[in-house]
C-alpha cells in the first residue's frame, strides 16, 4: 500500500439561496460548511479490514479472505452492489445509516483494490456533522473515504509536505476524488445530485442549475451559526407540497420562484464583490436583506415551520439574520454572523438556541474542501477520538 | 329644512390585498370595515349649530350670526376654507384631528345652506373606529355628514320608510353623497385617493388600480378580527421604505409586486366564486392562505413589524390567519374567522390579543356601505351616546 498512515477531512454543506426553486429551474448556491468529517487511514499487518465510525456506532472488521469475493469490482457494479447487500446482511431494500455507509466504504475499497492484492488496514471516521439533516454529512465521508483509499491505492499523491499543516490536491486529482465519491453517494442515496460531494471535494461555493454544477472561483469566508432544530421532515413530502402550490396558485408562485433566483444572482454579486473590493457593511446589510427576503419566500412556498420562526425571531433579538436552509419544514437553518459581531453575542445566540432545545454551533461556510492534514493541524478532539481506534 | 331628525352610518374601510403595490402600478383590494361612525343630526330652534363629536372630545356650537360669514361658498372654494382656518382659529399649518373634522363639517354645512338661510341644527357624532389607525375613520365620517346635510338641505330624500330598520339611496344620491364626501376627505387630507370614502360610500369591495375606483358586483360577508397594535408609524416613511427596496433589488422586488398583483386577482376571483356557487371549505383555505402569502411579501417589502409577526403567531396557534392592512410597520392586522369558527375561540384569540396590549374588535368586512336608520336598529351603544347630545 502507498501510504502508512492517512489523514483526511471534508466539509459539509449548506444551501445558501435558492433550495426547492432548484428543482423548478433556477439556481441554487450550494457552500462548504465548514462543520467537517475527519478519516484517518492506517496501514495494518493484521489480515483484515477494519472500519470505525462512532458517530453512528458503527465498529466492523472483516477477514481479507472473506472479503476477497468481491475482487472483479468495477465502477458502481450492481452485481457487485448485489453481492455487497449479501455480504453485510440487507435482506429488505431499506438501508440504515450505518449498512449503507459500510455498503460505500466496501464498494469504493473493493472498486480500487479488487483487481490486486487486498491490503490490511483500518480506516476511522469521526464527523461534526449530524446526519440526515440535509448538511451533506454522507458526501463527506464518501469524499474522505474517495481521498483516503485514491491515495493508498496510488491512485493519486499524498499532497502533504513535511512543513505543511494541511494541503490540497491538483485539480485533475480532485476530479478524481469526486468520481470516486459520487460513486459511494450513488450507494448511499440512489440519485443524488452530485452536489454534496462536489462541495465537499471543492469547498467553498458553487451554482447548482438544471443538473449543471459550476463552482465559483472566490467566495468570502462567512462566519455563521448553524442550528439543527431536530425537527423530523421529509424532504420528498416538502418538495411535494411547493409543486403543488406552484400548480395551484400558478400567477403567484412563478414570481416568487423568479424572485429567489435573483436573490441568487444577486447574492453571488454581492460575495464576488467581497473578494475584490474591501468588504464593507453594506456587503453584509446586503446579505442579510438576501437572507431575510429568502426566508419569507420560503415561508410562502409552504416550507417553514414554527421552529425555524423561532428561530429567525430569537437571532434576530440579538440582531442577526436567519434563513432555513435545504429542505425546511424543520431541519437546519443558518445565522450569518457579521465580521464585528463579539463573541459575548454569539455565545448568548448560541445559548438562546439551545435553550430552545436546538442544537447550534459556530462555524463558516465557504472554506476549503477534501484536505489531507498532519495530525498537528487537527482539532484535539477530532485526533483524540481517531486516535482511540 | 328638509328634516327634524336623522340618524345614518357609514363604515370603515380596511385593505384587504395590495397595499403598498398599489403604489407601484398594482391592483389593491379596498373592503368595507363594519366599524362603523353614526351621525344624529336633529333640527333646532335654538338659531344655532352644534356639533358633538365625544370621540374626539369636541363639542362646539356657533350662532348661525356668526356662520353668515361663509354664505358665498361653492365646492373646495379656497378661499372659504382660508375664512374657515381664520375662524375656528387655526395659526399654523398643522391641524389636529379635531380641528379637521370641525372645517369639514362647517365646509359642507356652508356650501350646502349658505346661499338660502342657515338652519338651525345639532350634529352628534359616534364611532367605533380608532382615529388615525387607517381604518378611513375619517371618511365615515364625512360620508355621514354628506348623507345627513344632504338630506337636511332636501338635495336628496330620506331613504327610510315606516317599516323599515335600514335603507339605502339609489345610486345617483350615492354618488351625490360620495362627492360631497370627497370634499370633506379633501379638507382633512389634502389629496386623498377617494378609495375610503367611496368604501364608506359603496360599502363591499372595490378594486383600486391606478387611481381608478372601480366597486365590485358582489362580494360575501366575512367575519374577521380587527387588531389595532397600537404601534404608531408614518405612512410616508413606509411608502419611502418600499420604494428604495424595488430600487435597490430590482429583479428580487418586481417579481414580489407581480405576486400581489396576482394575490389580488385570485382573491377577487375567489369572492366572485363564494357568491356565485356554494361557499366551501376550500374557498376559505384559500383566502388564508392569500393572506399568508401576502403578509410574507409584506415583510419582505420591508414594512413588517414585530407586534405585527406577534399577531400572526398568537391568531395561527389558534388556526386563525392574520395580514397587517394599510400601511404595516405597527399600524392594523385583520384576521379571518371561518363561518365554522367557535365563539369560544375567538372569545380567547381576542382575549389573548388584548394580553399582547392590543385593541381587537370582532366585526366584518364586505358589509353595506352609509345607510339611514331607525334608532331601533341601532347598537344600543350608538343610540345611548347619540342620545345625550
Amino acid at each position: 500500500m502507498q501510504v502508512k498512515d492517512i489523514l483526511v477531512s471534508a466539509p459539509g454543506k449548506a444551501i445558501l439561496h435558492g433550495e426547492h426553486a432548484v428543482v423548478h429551474g433556477k439556481v441554487a448556491l450550494a457552500v462548504s460548511l465548514n462543520l467537517r468529517t475527519y478519516l484517518r487511514l492506517k496501514a495494518t499487518n493484521t489480515g483484515n479490514v477494519r472500519i470505525n465510525l462512532p458517530n453512528i456506532d458503527t465498529f466492523l472488521c472483516w477477514d481479507l479472505s472473506e472479503l476477497k469475493e468481491g475482487e472483479a469490482a468495477k465502477r458502481l457494479d450492481p452485481e457487485l452492489v448485489r453481492r455487497l447487500h449479501d455480504f453485510v446482511g440487507v435482506t429488505n431494500g431499506t438501508l440504515d445509516t450505518s449498512t449503507m455507509a459500510t455498503l460505500s466504504f466496501l464498494y469504493i475499497y473493493l472498486s480500487l483494490f479488487g483487481s490486486g492484492e487486498l491490503p490490511s488496514l483500518t480506516v476511522s471516521v469521526w464527523s461534526e456533522l449530524p446526519t440526515g439533516a440535509g448538511l451533506g454529512s454522507s458526501a463527506a465521508y464518501s469524499v474522505c473515504l474517495a481521498a483516503a483509499l485514491l491515495c493508498a491505492s496510488g491512485a493519486i499523491p499524498t499532497p502533504l509536505r513535511d512543513w505543511d499543516h494541511t494541503a490540497r490536491w491538483c485539480q485533475e486529482d480532485l476530479e478524481l476524488i469526486n468520481s470516486w465519491a459520487f460513486q459511494g453517494e450513488m450507494i448511499i442515496h440512489g440519485n443524488p445530485s452530485g452536489v454534496d460531494n462536489a462541495v465537499g471535494t471543492w469547498g467553498g461555493m458553487l451554482r447548482f442549475l438544471a443538473g449543471k454544477i459550476i463552482p465559483l472561483n472566490r467566495v468570502p469566508l462567512l462566519r455563521i451559526l448553524l442550528t439543527n432544530t431536530k425537527v423530523p421532515r421529509s424532504t420528498k413530502v416538502l418538495v411535494a407540497r411547493v409543486t403543488d402550490r406552484i400548480n395551484k396558485f400558478p400567477s403567484i408562485m412563478t414570481p416568487v420562484l423568479n424572485s429567489v433566483d435573483a436573490i441568487s444572482g444577486t447574492c453571488e454579486k454581492v460575495l464576488s464583490e467581497m473578494t475584490s473590493e474591501p468588504i464593507t457593511g453594506e456587503h453584509y446589510n446586503n446579505l442579510e436583506e438576501l437572507i431575510d427576503i429568502n426566508q419569507h419566500h420560503l415561508n410562502v412556498m409552504g416550507v417553514g415551520h414554527p421552529a425555524l420562526d423561532t428561530l429567525c425571531r430569537v437571532t434576530l433579538a440579538r440582531g442577526l439574520h436567519s434563513k432555513l436552509t435545504g429542505a425546511g419544514g424543520g431541519g437546519c437553518g443558518i445565522t450569518l454572523l457579521r465580521p464585528e459581531t463579539d463573541s459575548s453575542v454569539v455565545q448568548a445566540t448560541v445559548q438562546d438556541l439551545k435553550d430552545c432545545g436546538f442544537d447550534c454551533w459556530e462555524t463558516s461556510i465557504g472554506g476549503p474542501g477534501v484536505q489531507q492534514h498532519s495530525p498537528l493541524s487537527v482539532k484535539e478532539q477530532a485526533v483524540e477520538v481517531l486516535n482511540r481506534y
